[in-house]
């Protein structure tokens, strides 16, 4: 029977036979992670069940990306349980201080996953890695304490949505806006307990930096992955990023699809989710002229080089508002030397710009740029929940890195084009 | 009469004749400030006096540096009362966002403070500017508020211990150590409410930022003020960010001095001040081999480019010990864009610090490398209280960034000769 791509990555995983949706299979885990947050939950879990030691030292990381460095004392002590964990059980991936980069952006770079990887996370964006051809979901720290303690989990296979990227993108619209447009089209809910799997001819052209952009926010559908094949360029990325014997992998001609939905890009202007859902979408030039007070580059979302050289590319020469905090946060440490490198960094200060140093920071309301009451952020991230960035009163409009830079210097959300 | 360094500036801002420590003033003032944390609190305090205004747009500064970017909701609503009485004010040098610097690295750059000013600020480092010739002196923020107001304030004319710094540094001692060993010597209480004046050759021989250094902790000794004659050096200085028509001060000749204090630099190890106070002074040799969980680089006390080169000194061509989370942050943006220029950014990066944002972060236990318990830091910054910098199961060793640098590559606390 044709198999979709979900099926197919679970199956290389699953000593039984996978026949469908529905079905319940255990596999087996290429990687576990948990980060400053949901690990110290996961490890109060995996204590509490007597695992005498994790599945493969090798195969369980934990990155402290979210509150660090350390934003209070609070923080400071749920990464030193996460340490003493990793010292306790040798765990040799454990990352902090220095070495921290955004967890999503962070083990693609490091080649930790990679394509045909079954992943979970004690993250909901760990279906970042779907970009490389990876089922990676995020789950609760219990389950990822079983995970790691088994190096295997069970999941029902999911039903899949077959998302068809076509037509051609105008300059500073990308994958950030296809799939804003996409969560604008099914809803939050679109894909509940569904895969999401990217094809077409967009979906190809995309970077591999581009569709983890794409996987990245599946999880905003409700999707459990959001999936591309692994094709000729995933597998020149993961061998850049030091991987192995990887192999393409795609779904089978003929595979049964719940549902095929069409994203053109063909006269798309950027996308801009607007408060308080992600799928509350709109095209630019519907919400042009909100002042902003903040804008923010970053995240597991669009952190990434490829994301910092649009934005720089909107700021080079130009200065940003004086009322519109601008924060930079490059996803890993390699990342920010990539921009130090390229001058993207010069850029960003010469422009007003604060560059911050790789954290999730404020995506998540941790640090690093809260809102107060009545403040509103244009932010590449991926979440404009009511009270996500700050303040209950605060706005999060949802873009990518060409719109909110462009925001950053008009002080007010605008078309890139136009500044 | 021959008058002190102190009693000359604050004469000059003064219609009364001034005849000795002790006497009650009003002198006009040349410059008022608050930050994130004191204003909110000065706000309060001017609106409850029913002030109309301020006294000068140009002369009430606030800057927004401690919590920035923001590190909560808390912090964000206390920025926001500072921006809208900014505006309702019309306050022309308030600082926020991507203009942010630590407000007295930041106020000296901007030819904000200089020679001869009398400056009082709702931050208790505000003693900073003497090391430019300026009586400079925090105070709390309800008299801030009326300085705010009036413009002008009441003093005690402090009496005075002149300081002789004399000797030779050897490489790798500074500003900071020869204060740290001030400190030690006559102990956090040792100036209380009294001026500190810093004469002698090593006075004279040390650069501007290198008397701010000294004059930021005069506080740490209880002291009122840490004055330093302006001289060419000075004057240079000044003109350099800005300025015009300073003057030359300095103490009149045959003043009388309440104790004199030498200061000798020769043989002097670098000085490390112990939990849980500033003037817990030990030479780097007693405490060597401790091993340290941060290293921060940065403050008021040492963000400056001086401060950064000479720990890139050292961090050069080398790594950071993994389990040593090490800061940098630079203390404002233009210091921020000169390392980068000098290339000190690439060199931290390279060894695997974090870089950060000009804020005041950790220093305080604000945010942005925040201890848990049983941690241990070295740090550039200016008091190692119990809990400053988190957990108050946490200790800060306080040092010069040579050697916070050279431990940073240790891993623990170490002569910066012997990296």
């Amino acid at each position: 029977m044709p198999a979709t791509l979900a099926e197919k990555i679970l199956q290389q995983h699953c000593d039984e036979q996978i026949t469908g949706p529905g079905q319940i299979v255990r596999c087996r885990l290429s990687l576990v992670l948990a980060n400053d947050i949901t690990a110290p939950l996961a490890i109060k879990s995996f204590k509490k069940m007597g695992a005498a030691g994790v599945f493969d030292k090798d195969k369980v990381t934990i990155v402290a990306d979210h509150f660090t460095p350390n934003k209070d004392i609070e923080s400071a002590e749920q990464v030193k349980v996460c340490r003493e964990f990793a010292k306790e059980m040798g765990i040799t991936h454990y990352f902090e201080g220095g070495n921290v980069g955004v967890e999503h952006a962070l083990l693609p770079e490091l080649g930790l996953v990679g394509p045909g990887d079954v992943v979970i996370g004690a993250d909901s964006h760990t279906c970042t890695y779907g970009g490389l051809g990876a089922f990676a979901t995020g789950m609760g720290s219990t389950d990822v304490a079983a995970g790691m303690a088994l190096g295997e989990t069970w999941f029902k296979v999911p039903p899949t949505i077959q998302v068809i990227l076509t037509g051609t993108l105008r300059q500073w619209v990308g994958a950030k806006d296809l799939m804003l447009a996409l969560i604008g089209t099914i809803g939050v809910s679109g894909a509940l307990y569904k895969a999401l799997e990217f094809v077409g001819p967009l979906a190809s052209a995309l970077s591999v930096e581009g569709r983890m952009t794409m996987s990245n926010m599946a999880i905003e559908a409700g999707g459990k992955v959001g999936l591309f094949a692994a094709d000729d360029k995933t597998l020149a990325y993961a061998a850049a990023h030091g991987r192995k014997g990887d192999k393409a992998i795609a779904a089978d001609a003929g595979a049964a699809y719940e549902r095929v939905v069409t994203i053109d890009a063909t006269g798309m202007e950027p996308q801009i989710a607007c408060p308080h859902l992600p799928d509350n979408v709109k095209p630019v030039s519907a919400v042009a002229g909100l002042k902003v007070d903040q804008a923010v580059i970053g995240s597991c979302t669009n952190g990434r080089i490829e994301d910092l050289r649009e934005a720089a590319a909107i700021l080079k020469g130009r200065k940003v508002s004086k009322d519109v905090r601008t924060i930079i946060l490059p996803a890993t440490p390699n990342i920010w030397r990539q921009a130090l490198a390229e001058g993207l960094i010069e850029t960003f200060m010469d422009a007003g710009c604060i560059v911050g140093p790789a954290t999730c920071g404020p995506c998540l309301g941790g640090h690093m740029g809260i809102l107060a009451g009545g403040e509103r952020a244009i932010a590449t991230t991926n979440r404009n929940f009511k009270g996500r960035m700050g303040s209950l009163e605060s706005e999060v409009y949802l873009s990518g890195p060409a719109a909110a830079a462009a925001a950053a210097v008009a002080g007010e959300i605008i078309d890139p084009a136009k500044v």
